[in-house]
This record gives structure tokens, C-alpha cells and sequence, in this order.
């Protein structure tokens, strides 16, 4: 008689999304003509850019003539682009082509690298931070039970307003260790000085860290690491995984790429040819015309389409801060990253329905995101410029009397 | 201090198509000129429909000025393809969108299935398979150690001569059964009748059967089945897995459905809700663009495209057969797939040997896909027209007289 994979049952319900759904569409209900702004985007708003759709069109073309192109192309991605990245976003650091991996998006390799480690390894991860690296685990068999609002066998690392919402070096050995820099929801970047602690920490325990850098493009802080590579001995303990998705409007396409650097090196063996292992069994690379919009972001007009691009989010960004700071707001990041993780003055879920019912602006609650994340809601840069003004003063309106 | 995945050592090395490649170079450094013809291909030799690329084109160049097709996208795939594909290939099947899932390649989903099941499932695999059915299962640690040829904890189905190479049900109780039909690489497609047994079977046992029918398209036999879901009750105890790569180009391009109906339960649980819940933590969806070319192989122009496609592929699969028959070899498949699977006089290496030296034509030894598969040879029809013919030239003159 076949038998579930039990560990399914112990994921928690995804219930953040449905919860805040259900609260915009009651909301809705009451108030038809209410102008709801969503300023709880996780997503991308602005369209493609031209060099990129016209690379996409190019490569679909050939397709038509040339079957070479459209046969199976490696797992592991095509060579260009990978030199192309080494080249670009690893310049001068010792990585090359051979060291890359392109995916399907962040989400996959993200959930798909713990299947080289050992199913006992002991997992550290930051709370609050994105749920996929806690239930791709889960499903694993990694984690145990759900209990009190934890996972009985995570070795959480809190990131609190105390610590500068930096992650604290756990005082117990753990075997793998999940970053996400900048973090999501906190909108925090790990700096050199507090990286060199966990790559030290992850030489001294033999311990691999899983880097999460999907946000790098939004770093502006000059002094930020924005490759773990950076920092010495990195490559010997750490995978870094990045994605065109937010700074190239990949979203939907579905390109990324891990790095996977030949001197990581554990018991013995190179992690990297279990990757590559891996990816041939279980992938089957990334479509060929997407890879090739993914290698238009390195061309010259790609990388002026791409600045311009990411430049609008921050700018973005700098409206959304300076509107929040003028209204008095305790508020973090919003610096490297496009989300801003604002104080509430009680729960997160209050404060979610108040600036709901208030001021008709959707956010996230950061709750939603691990236990530290309560008392905090996730504001985005994301959401379009006249949107991010509304809200500031809609805001201004409701909340300046109060603050002062 | 972290540790491997251990399952990674226990799968054999891949060295069938290093080996091949090897001998084939060895051949080449040897004869420079010899004008080698390649019959062992498992990939598509002609180009996307015109349909296909433009249906591409148009959906990527909409990303240009409408980013919410460029956004995040529905991981399950889009509803527009999921009804197109319940509408067209499950027509009267019961089958509606709702069991529909889009995925990247068929690979992909053939080895993440197995993650909805219970770590101690006893597997049965037909002997000789497509490969991935068995290493991802190593990977996941349900297989044991590979030892005398075998992995200890499999059933193997033998698919033999003397069975019409039709797998035997098992006379143990098992809990997951893979069958590939058309099987790759006998090129043989279970019956109704066939069928009928294993679903008989997996009912019974309370089984659950992963239905590979990725070369479903080339099924020419009037009374064979396209889906296990014609037969009555599969929809309780099966899931089916196929692919545009072969019918419509797309190997390159990664389009595949997985279809999970609403009424397999497994311990009183949906395994649609589980694999839903697997597909939004560990997968992204399909790049819209490509999901778009996939809508269109149902196009009035896309399906003709289609039609005219695979047809030129059976074309091939009828001169490939007759041409073997003219030399008196005893082959099987080749009716409805692209197949052939060719008894050689001795092992399946040597019959390699035999035909790459003395008649420069690249096959596959069928040793390499189980070991069921010694003594045979996989020759395939997606080899060019001419390079078929050539090679059935130089066979005849080889062979003609030996076999008189």
C-alpha cells in the first residue's frame, strides 16, 4: 500500500497570501469605490526591456531554421552565458564558467540544493527571511515538527531590531547555513565585517552556507559586499545563488544561476560534481532563447536598459523612505534592497488592518515571514512611483498629528 | 561538521554516452574521413514549426509593454494552456484544467514525483527504461546499493522476447510503478489489455502508477492507448507525465504536463493538493512565451504543423523498419515510436562495435538502459531520411548475404 511522504503534513498552511486576500476582498465588499494601493508587491512592475525582448525574438527566430538550437541544450547551461556572468558579476573574483549554473529561477535551486547534503544535517536559518528555505527542508524530512511557532530541529537565527536585523553566529555547531543578502523581508545586506563572521564561523564548523543574493542589484551602500565571494575563503564554504529576476524583469521568465565554486570541497568530494549530477538527472536546462534575453543583460544597451531599470526602483525606494521618515515612521532597510520593514505599533497583523482600513494601503505583515518578524510590516519599492505618493500622502494625512 | 547526501555515490556512473562518445572518437582519430551516420539520436532533427515561433514571438514582444505578462506567473502553468490541453488530449477522458500542471521538460517532473511519496515505497521499474526513474530514486535514498547488476530494494519488470516485451506484474506487492509507453528503448507501447492488468493491479494493492508517455504522438497502432486514463479506474490510482518535446520541437525549449487527477487519494489525502503544494514551494511555472508556444501546437496552423511533423518522423520509422526487414534482422518497436530495438547476434557493446566499424553508423547499446536490454542495439528514426537510407544501403551491403 503506497504511503504519502508524512513530512508534507508538517508544513505549515501557506496562509499569509489567502489571509491578506481575504481581508483586501472583505474590505472590498464593504467599500466597492475604496482605491486600494497595493504597496505589498513582491513582484516586479515594470515591462521587459527592448535589447532583452529583442534578444528573446532573435534566438526564438532561429529556432525556425536551425535545429541545432532547439535540440536539448546541457542542464547546466549554455557556455556563453555562463563565461558571460563569470566575466560580468565575478570579475577579478576567481570565478569562471565552469563555477556557474544556470536555472529555472532562484525558487529551484534554492529548494533543490539541499538534496546533496546529508539528511541529518543541521540546518541554521534567519527569522524572519523567505519561507522557501524552511519548507523545501521540511519536505525534505530535515526539520521535524511544528511546534510553539517553531520547527523543533531549525537552529533559528533571530534578526532583530537590536542586532541591526543581522543574524547572530549560532553558539551551537549547524551544517548548513542560509543567508538571504539583502534579506527579504527586513531589506537588510549583510557588510563585509558581519559576512567574515559567518565565513569564518562556516571554515571553523566545516559548514556550508547557502547564499541567497537575489536582491544584490538594489544594493547602494557602497561598503556592502554584493557576492559572497568577496570575502576570503568563501569559496571553500559557500554557494551563492542570484537571479535575473528582480533587476531584469525575469520574474516570469525564469532565469537565475548558482555558483558553485570547485573549491568547496566536502568529504572529500567536489559538491560540485553531485551539482552537476544533479541538474543532468533532474533538469534540463533553461530554454534557449531565455538564456540568450539572460545574456542581453550583459550587451551594452542591455546593461544601460538594466541600470536605468533598477535605478527607477531605487529611486523608488528613496521616495518611499523619505515619505516614511517625514511622517516619523521607525522603519529598516528600504537602502539595499527594495522592501522597507516598518515598526508597528503592536501586532503585525493589526497594524496590517489599519493601514488597510485607514489609509486603503495594502502591506505585508512581517509575521508572515518567522516569529521575529511580528511586531513588523513589509512596505516595497516595487509598487509604481505615483503609487508609492499616494500612499505617502494618504499617510502624512492620517499619521503625522499622531507622531508628534 | 556537514555531510553529503550519500545516495550520490550509490548511482552508477553515467557512462554510456562518454563510452560512445569515446569509441566514436577513437574511430574518428583512426579514419578521419569516415563519413559517420548517427542512428542512435534521442532528440529531434527538425526545427519549431512556424506556428510554435511565432506564437513566441508575439507573447514575448507583448512583454515589451504589458508587464503583468511578464510578472510572476501561476506555478501550475497558465489556465488557458491547461484547458487547451484538456480540451484537446483528454477529450471524454474526464480530465478537466484542474489536473492539468505545466512543467519545464518531463524530466523534470518524472524525477520531483517521487518526493510526494513515503521514503520506503517499494518501487517497480521495467528493465530496460529510461534511466531517470531509477536515479532519482538513488538520489532519494529508496533504492539501497546497486550490487550484481541491480539496486538491491528495486523490482525490476523485466520487458523480455519472449513477454513481446510487455513488463510482468510482480508477484510482490509494490507501491510505485513506473511504466514508460511507448517504452524507451524497446519502442513498445503497452495494450489495453496490457494496461488493463497494471491498473487491475495498482487498484488492488493500493498502488500508484507513474504513467510516462512522453512518446505518446508516435503511436501509429490503431488499437493501443495514447492515455492510461482510457482505461477505467486509472484515474484513482495513476499519474501521467507527457511532453511537447518530441511531437512539437520543444526538447529545447522545456514544455511539459504532468496530469494528477482529483480523484487519486492516498490515505485519505489529495495528491493534487500535494503535488500543488510541491510545485509552489520548489517551482516557478513556465516561462509565459514558451507557454504560449505550447498553446499554440492547438491551433488550427500549430496542430497541422504538428501533424505534418510527426508524420515525417513515422515516415522515417517506416523506411528505418522496412529496410531492416529487407535484411532479414529481428527488431522490435518501430511502430509506435521511434525506436527500433534491434537484436544483435551477441552482446550489445559488440553489435556496437560491430556496426560503428564496418558500417559507420552510431547506435545505442540497449545494455545501457538495464540490463534486460543486453543484446540489442537502439537505432532511431529521428535520424535525418537520408542518413537513413544511407545507412540501410550500407547495411544491406554488409549484411545481406550474412543473414541469406
Amino acid at each position: 500500500m503506497v504511503k504519502l511522504n508524512s513530512n508534507f503534513a508538517k508544513l505549515k498552511s501557506s496562509y499569509l497570501f489567502p489571509q491578506i486576500e481575504k481581508k483586501v476582498n472583505d474590505l472590498k465588499a464593504k467599500q466597492p469605490d475604496a482605491d486600494l494601493i497595493n504597496l505589498g508587491i513582491g513582484d516586479i512592475t515594470k515591462p521587459l526591456p527592448k535589447p532583452i525582448v529583442q534578444a528573446i525574438v532573435t534566438a526564438t527566430q532561429e529556432l525556425e531554421h536551425d535545429v541545432s538550437k532547439a535540440k536539448y541544450g546541457p542542464s547546466v547551461g549554455f557556455s556563453v552565458l555562463r563565461k558571460a556572468i563569470a566575466e560580468n558579476d565575478y570579475l577579478g573574483l576567481g570565478i569562471d564558467e565552469n563555477d556557474i549554473f544556470i536555472s529555472n529561477g532562484a525558487k529551484c535551486d534554492i529548494s533543490g540544493i539541499q538534496e546533496l547534503f546529508d539528511i541529518n544535517s543541521k540546518l541554521a536559518i534567519c527569522d524572519p527571511t523567505y519561507p522557501v528555505y524552511i519548507d523545501s527542508n521540511v519536505i525534505a524530512g530535515r526539520t521535524g515538527h511544528y511546534q510553539d511557532g517553531k520547527y523543533q530541529k531549525i537552529v533559528y537565527l533571530p534578526c532583530e531590531e537590536k542586532n541591526n536585523f543581522f543574524p547572530k553566529i549560532p553558539d551551537t555547531a549547524v551544517d548548513l547555513i542560509y543567508l538571504c543578502s539583502p534579506n527579504n523581508p527586513t531589506g537588510i545586506a549583510l557588510t563585509y565585517g558581519e559576512l567574515k563572521k559567518w565565513i569564518d564561523y562556516a571554515i571553523q564548523n566545516e559548514a556550508v552556507i547557502i547564499f541567497d543574493g537575489a536582491y544584490e542589484a538594489f544594493i547602494t551602500t557602497q561598503n556592502t559586499p554584493h557576492s559572497i565571494y568577496e570575502i576570503d575563503g568563501a569559496k571553500k564554504c559557500a554557494i551563492e545563488i542570484r537571479s535575473f529576476s528582480k533587476k531584469a524583469g525575469f520574474t516570469g521568465l525564469r532565469c537565475s544561476y548558482t555558483v558553485v565554486p570547485k573549491e568547496l570541497i566536502v568529504q572529500n568530494t567536489s559538491i560540485r560534481e553531485y551539482w552537476i549530477r544533479r541538474c543532468e538527472t533532474k533538469f534540463g536546462g533553461v530554454p534557449y532563447p531565455i538564456q540568450m534575453g539572460a545574456l542581453a543583460t550583459y550587451s551594452k544597451t542591455g546593461k544601460q536598459s538594466i541600470e536605468a531599470l533598477v535605478s527607477e526602483y531605487v529611486d523608488q525606494m528613496k521616495t518611499l523612505t523619505a515619505g516614511l521618515k517625514s511622517i516619523g515612521w521607525t522603519f529598516y532597510g528600504g537602502v539595499d534592497a527594495p522592501y522597507v520593514f516598518v515598526k508597528a505599533p503592536g501586532s503585525s497583523w493589526e497594524f496590517f488592518d489599519e493601514l488597510l482600513t485607514k489609509a486603503k494601503i495594502i502591506s505585508i505583515p512581517g509575521a508572515g515571514f518567522g516569529s521575529h518578524g511580528e511586531g513588523y510590516v513589509r512596505l516595497s519599492a516595487f509598487a509604481p512611483k505615483k503609487d508609492i505618493e499616494i500612499a505617502l500622502n494618504r499617510l502624512s494625512g492620517i499619521y503625522t498629528c499622531v507622531t508628534q
